[in-house]
């Protein structure tokens, strides 16, 4: 997937410093593995102080997983953009070592881009797909 | 709003204890301030670990504490539910001292819970709504 | 509720006659009652055309009213709009003589606008709430 | 995909009985062509009656073709559904020739199942995604 009309889009270094200024996506230990040609992919550890009352990942986690995909594959073709809504489906619980966010740009116009992503729980060499997203972000101007 | 078909429901007391168990919404320094009659109230002070690169509140954060005030709004005439999939519109940047979490049941079944929520940023004494929620709880049998 | 930046803003002699240039929305047998401020009301009377096979009124058609009754409400303020995404949720069976959708105006922007819808079958001069609507619709410009 | 715990599930003769029975799909001029294994797939020719006022099949009926391919696929697996909730993204005006709705269950479970469709337009051999939904459905008991 192309860059929106010639507009400067993130890269992987770019998204890195983004995330170092961004407190409560660092705080949740979030690393960024993809972000270009409308795709993008992260993983954050699965630690105790994510969870809810029964021991699973606290399902505004997997919320904020899904929501940095979608928006930094959006940023890989439409740089600057922000998050106006977005629906998420929680699948199951979410156990295991590590949260993989997986997001896909679905279309880019000038004005606004719609994303997916996937949320996936790894554990011992197994995947499953605990949520996934649909999200609408307006394309920042200027 | 009557409890569902007699169930144990949640109160201010039992939600306590909740997030005393819950580590998120420990962390993110939750607060609840009403868990009755298909209602609840919760509260967040905002601080600087809960924002983004911009230097507002993580869309994912206001995510959590629409999620929970929909959950306990539930919890009130349902006693324990899950969140299956909410749909959140993010309406304008979350700045200010608080975070307030109004939840409200719209439709309660034996099986399924519908509810909605709003969040407001508090600042000095202005109050504006900056997320609205709707979700779907399934009732936990047992 | 006022216009966005002076813009024109639908009426309810207009929005007639955009009904009467909409095929779909006219074969519902939709009457506006209903346009102003950020806030729309019409009604559909229920028709043996209109239902699935338990004999209910179609999910889809109570997604078309309140598509219309947020899109209306838009319009009201923000003249021509589109949608871009909706989320609804099913409360109950529709039966009834009548589907009311109110729309209302969430937050109005110059880009964009959040509203929401209720679908209410009506029955006999009761009212029951069978649908709600959350819903984004970028303002069209020129 | 598996039918759910022995469930009895829908097949195309089974489901073009329903559709025979359904007066707004059948009037949508809606033709199933396939139901299987947590697939479906259905076909709705663009006519004037689908329109709204600019010319373009209306956004309701893109949420018919989609709730449609999600329920039919979902009841490929689980036999009698109903739809709860979904939400839809529009992602572009639809115009041609023919609507292909293409559903994909997601997560089955025996409470629930969470499934996807894309709805596609078809112009002389060219094929446009317009739509992506997903949604929830509950299994229905019996």
């Amino acid at each position: 997937m192309e860059p929106i009309d010639g507009r400067p889009t993130a890269t992987l270094e770019i998204m890195r410093d983004v995330i170092e200024h961004s407190p409560f996506t660092r705080w949740l230990g979030t690393d960024i593995l993809r972000c270009d040609g409308g795709e993008a992919e992260l993983e954050v550890a699965i630690t105790p102080g994510l969870t809810q009352h029964h021991g699973v990942v606290h399902g505004a986690v997997l919320g904020a997983v899904a929501d940095n995909a979608c928006a930094w594959a959006a940023a890989s073709v439409a740089g600057d953009v922000v998050t106006l809504e977005y629906k998420i489906n929680l699948l199951g619980p979410a156990v295991g070592t590590t949260l993989v966010g997986r997001g896909r740009v679905v279309k880019a116009s000038r004005r606004v881009v719609t994303a997916t992503a996937d949320v996936i729980a790894r554990q011992a060499g197994d995947e499953r797909l605990v949520a996934t997203m649909a999200t609408i972000l307006p394309v920042t101007r200027g």
